[in-house]
C-alpha cells in the first residue's frame, strides 16, 4: 500500500489527502432538495445526498489529489443508509484511481480485530467469490490495546497489499492528557511511535517506509519534527491542517529531504471551500479543486519538488 | 442509563451482558441454508442470517439477561448489509426490554466524536421527527485522545439518558504494553480510570455509580479489585469471562458489597453454547439460555443476592 501511495503522491506532486467528512449541513441545498424530493426527508435521502456530494468532489479531485479519507463517523451518523454511502464512496474513489484511507480508528482485542481487518481491508469468500465488505486501501487504528490488537491487521496488509495508520500524537487540544505523559522519561506518543516502527518491520516498502503509518497532528509541529527523526520508516498521516489551525510550515517537519514521509489531510477546508470562496454552490466541486491546488502549492513551497530517489 | 441498567440487573438478579458477536461461522446451518436459498450466497444473505440468529437469541434471553452488547466489528464484516443487521438487532433487543451497549470502541477528535455520539446515542431531526441512526443505550469508547474526545458524548448522555464505557484495562494478553506502563508511579490504566471518575462527575446516578463506566477485563483480577476501590463511582463492563479464560472468582472483585458495580460479558460462551453442549442446532437459543442461567448462578455464588440499598 505504502509504495502505491508514495508513487501516486509523486505523480500528482501532491502530498495531500482530501478528508470526506460530509455532514448534511455541508451539502449544497440543490443536492439536498433533489434527494428530499425523491426520498422524503429521511436518512436514506440524507445518505443519497452525501453520496452525490462525494461523487462530485471525487470527480473534481481525482487527477490532482492522490487519496481520500472518508471519516466513518460522518457516515454512521446517517445510520446504515449512511454506511452504504461509505461503501459506495470508497468504490467510486477507487474506480477514479484514488487511494482510500478509511478513517475508523478501530481498536479491539485480537479476534475482534480480525473481523475489523476483514471488514475494512479484507475480502470474504462467499459463493465462490472474494467479496470486499468495504474495500479501503488503509485503515486508521488505535493501539491502546497493544500488539495483539494490531497484529491481525498486519497479516491482511501483507496478503492484500493494504496498510494501517496508528494514532500516535493526535491533533486535538487535549491529546497531551495521556499522549504527552512520560513513561521511563519518554512520552506515551513516542512509545506508540516505536511500536509502529516494530510492527512495520514486516511490511517494508521500497522507498524506505512501511505500510504501518502513524497519525501525527500538524497542530504539534515540534513533536512532528521530532518523530520524523525518531521514526524513520513510519509514514505520517497528518491531520490538523486548515480548519484545525495548522499551516504548511507546521506540517513541513513531517517530510524527509525528498519531500516524502507524510500526507497531509484537509477535510472541511476542501469540501466546504465553496462557502469560504463565496462561489455559487453549484460550483462546490470546482471550489474544492481550487482549494486542493492552493493547498498543494502551499505545501510544495515548504518541501520543494517531491522525488522518489 | 446507569440507573436503568442497575435496576434491570437487580430485577433479573443477573449481572451479565450477552455479547452478540455473530460470525457467520457461528450461525446454525439451518438458518444459513434458508437465507442462502432466498438471497444467494451474498453479503445480504449473510446479514439476514445473522439477524435471524440474533432474534432467536434475544427471544431466549430477554427475560433472564438484562442487556446485550453487539460488537460492531462482526456486523461491519458483512458490509452495509451487516450494519443494517446491527441496527435491526438493537431495535429488536430494545423492543424486548433489554438494554443495548453498542461495542464500537469509537474515538476521535471533538467534532468527529459529536458525529459518533449522534450516530450511536443521539437522534437527528429529519422531516420534523427525531430519528435515531442506531439507537443504543450506551457506547464503548477509547480515551487515547483525552477529554475533548469524550466530552461531546457526555452532553448527549445527559440530554438523552445514555452512557459510555471507556477502555481502562482491557482483557487481552498484550494490554499491558501500554496500559501497565507507569506515569508518575501510576499505571496508564489507573490514569484512564481517574479520568472516568472525573468525566462521570456530571452524570451521577442514584445508586452511587455514574453513566461513565469503564471496561476492565476479568483476565486481570488483581487490577479489577484494585480499580473497584480506586474508582468508587465507575461502573465496570467486564469482558474476558468464559472463552477468554476468566472465571466467576476472577470477576468477583469488580463488585461492591451490594453485588453492584459491574456487568460481566460473555459472547461466544453464550451464543455458541449449542456447540459446547452438543444439543441439536435447532435448539441453539435454548442452549444460550441454559448457559446464561448457569453463568448467572456462577456469578451469584461469588457475590450473593444483588441489592439496591
Amino acid at each position: 500500500m505504502i509504495d502505491r501511495l508514495i508513487e501516486r503522491i509523486a505523480e500528482t506532486q501532491n502530498p495531500t489527502v482530501a478528508g470526506l467528512d460530509p455532514k448534511l449541513d455541508y451539502v449544497p441545498d440543490f443536492i439536498k432538495a433533489e434527494m428530499f424530493e425523491k426520498y422524503g426527508e429521511t436518512l436514506k435521502a440524507a445518505a443519497k445526498a452525501l453520496l452525490a456530494f462525494n461523487k462530485g468532489l471525487i470527480d473534481a479531485l481525482c487527477d490532482v489529489v492522490p487519496a481520500v479519507k472518508p471519516q466513518c463517523a460522518y457516515y454512521e451518523m446517517y445510520g446504515y443508509h449512511g454506511v452504504k454511502t461509505l461503501y459506495k464512496t470508497i468504490a467510486y474513489a477507487k474506480k477514479k484511481g484514488m487511494l482510500v484511507i478509511t478513517d475508523g480508528k478501530r481498536n479491539d482485542i485480537g479476534t475482534t480485530m480480525e473481523a475489523y481487518a476483514m471488514a475494512h481491508l479484507g475480502a470474504l469468500s462467499l459463493g465462490g467469490e472474494a467479496v470486499e465488505p468495504f474495500g479501503g486501501d488503509a485503515l486508521t487504528v488505535n493501539g491502546y490495546l497493544g500488539s495483539d490488537g494490531i497484529t491481525p491487521l498486519l497479516k491482511i496488509c501483507k496478503e492484500r497489499d493494504k496498510g494501517i495508520f496508528v494514532l500516535v500524537k493526535t491533533s486535538n487540544l487535549s491529546s497531551g492528557e495521556l499522549q504527552d505523559r512520560l513513561v521511563d522519561g519518554k512520552p506515551v506518543y513516542q512509545l506508540m511511535g516505536e511500536m509502529c516502527e516494530a510492527w512495520g518491520s514486516e511490511l517494508a516498502g521500497k522507498y524506505g517506509y512501511s505500510s504501518v503509518g502513524a497519525v501525527v497532528g500538524a497542530t504539534y509541529p515540534k513533536q512532528l519534527e521530532e518523530l520524523r527523526v525518531k521514526l524513520p520508516h513510519t509514514f505520517f498521516l497528518v491531520p490538523g491542517y486548515g480548519a484545525q489551525g495548522g499551516g504548511a510550515a507546521d506540517a513541513a517537519g513531517a517530510f524527509d529531504s525528498r519531500g516524502l514521509g507524510a500526507i497531509v489531510n484537509s477535510s472541511r477546508g476542501i469540501i466546504c471551500a465553496y462557502r469560504k470562496e463565496g462561489c455559487p454552490e453549484t460550483d462546490y466541486a470546482g471550489a474544492a479543486r481550487r482549494e486542493a491546488l492552493r493547498m498543494k502549492e502551499d505545501l510544495l513551497s515548504q518541501i520543494g519538488t517531491i522525488r522518489l530517489d
